[in-house]
């Protein structure tokens, strides 16, 4: 079935100890679709300047990625320059461009508004929310959300919180947003203001599925290719929705924690090159191949000698 | 069949935002002892002062854990302080003094030599050197270390590692060693310079384990219930150990991935109360359970839809 994306669109510039990358496509609407569009048809909705080239749009077309919800709006694409530095844990911000993203008020083309899977990529809770109101229909959301958030928009977030069906966001913010250092009380706290479940990614440390009853843990995939790790989160959600969306239905628990494993090998495909570069290759055949792999370096040997 | 481990005796006293615990039983070959003998007999080589606790010796005879290594010396016992804070991922130590601990140059007795499992717990690798050297008969030996010696004897722990089956070390220490960022390189260096296998411990985020050809990675025990550290990485090693000592042989690459899991249950305990306390309680059969639930929240289920 389908999913919904709205959020950036972005034209990146990025450095990291491997090298760097000009001008190339980014934004967390681009990430995630890219990752969801190999488990099923996506619509994107975002908002670029004239000055998107032509041939990102080639992009979306090379896959089912509906692009008729990216507006063109007068003026200049959203840019955003960083740089990784050491373990490359964090993206230090050397320059952002909002452009046309500054006023970014999606509207959700007619066709759109029957998606039962909506991702709410990081973004203003209130735009985040407005959304909402055009998806009257939608089976399962998720949504991002980041500090800067958490930080000047509380309220609107503790609302879209109790909307949602899955929040997802970094350790960091996790314990920012609740005021507790373990993880698992964070995510806890989060199932107490309405989503079903949290989902908290740890980046080269893996991601905790928790319910108000359980929790699932899985490390990240291990790998010593890591040369740029932009999108690794959106690219985590992208794979995870998309294969809930795959499943048709409200996911069970069992679904949601095959879903992280399917994020999880995801991203790991999107931190090996820079910008969306490896997801363009990525296929079908590719991500389950190295879910197998995943799976023989994480899961314990089925037999083994009692105590 | 036994294992030996030599490293410090302690007396703490540690902090943390749950409460504090003054002049308690602790040390690296302590919280290791009292793991590893849930699984088996263990020597124990260390030394304390003549201001030593009789009741503290009482603690190693309610288990196999034979403390005729144990010498005491003239002078006090080394006595370690710390505190942790917010997340408690790192130790402050407010003061150490290291008394009889400094002069430590660790005597195997006779009956100690032809100990077939051995666990050097961190200490200056030219007397964790001095100890193979009095453990011909050793199949299987495991060597922890720490900042300091990285930092001052590094030729000794080079040294060391060619000498060595295993080496322990956290994500930190491992970077440092080795100028690697990314944990499986660094691991992977760590391979390179002798041991079969490199064992990461990542606290919270769990743990690795690396040879030259793979890597095994699990995630933490996940829980709400984390009141003091201390003891965590000598715990795992302790149960990882007593776990491959069980076994007999030399261990088989499975029998590391699922002494990786022993090992990340049993320090999962020992966080759950301060100092030792949790570990006095501990029994194999709540070690059996609770590997049960660390493969539940932590392993993929088997049956699932197909993408």
């Amino acid at each position: 079935m389908c999913v919904l994306v709205v959020g950036s669109v972005a034209i990146d510039s990025v450095e990291t100890p491997f090298g760097k990358a000009e001008s190339v496509l980014g934004g967390s609407a681009v990430y995630f679709s890219l990752a969801a569009s190999l488990f099923g048809p996506v619509r994107l909705v975002g908002v670029v300047g004239e000055d998107f080239p032509k041939e990102y749009r080639e992009v979306f077309r090379a896959r089912p990625i509906d692009a008729e919800g990216l507006v063109v709006a007068a003026g200049k694409t959203f840019r955003w320059s960083g740089r990784y530095r050491g373990q490359m844990s964090e993206a230090e911000t050397r320059e952002v461009q909002l452009n046309v993203f500054e006023d970014f008020a999606p509207e959700i083309p007619d066709s759109y508004r029957d998606t039962p899977f909506v991702f709410l990529a990081n973004g203003s809770p209130h735009t985040q929310l407005s959304v909402l109101r055009q998806v009257p229909g939608a089976r399962f959301i998720m949504a991002d959300t980041m500090d800067l958030w958490i930080n000047t928009q509380r309220d609107a977030l503790i609302e879209l919180m109790a909307r949602v069906d899955a929040l997802v966001l970094n350790d960091g913010e996790a314990r920012r947003l609740t005021g507790e250092a373990n993880l698992l009380k964070a995510a806890r706290w989060v199932c107490g203001h309405g989503p079903r479940c949290c989902i908290i990614k740890k980046a080269e440390h893996g991601a905790l599925l928790v319910t108000a009853q359980d929790v699932f843990a899985l490390p990240a995939f291990p790998t010593e290719l890591v040369v740029e790790p932009t999108g690794a989160g959106d690219s985590f959600a992208g794979g995870m929705m998309g294969y809930v969306a795959a499943g048709g239905g409200n996911p069970t628990y069992e679904a949601l924690q095959t879903a992280l494993a399917w994020g999880t090998v995801t991203a790991s495909f999107t931190i090996e090159g820079f910008g969306t570069s490896s997801l363009h290759t990525l296929t079908r055949s590719l991500l389950e191949e190295r879910l197998r792999e995943f799976k023989r370096l994480t899961q314990l040997p089925q037999e083994h000698s009692p105590l």
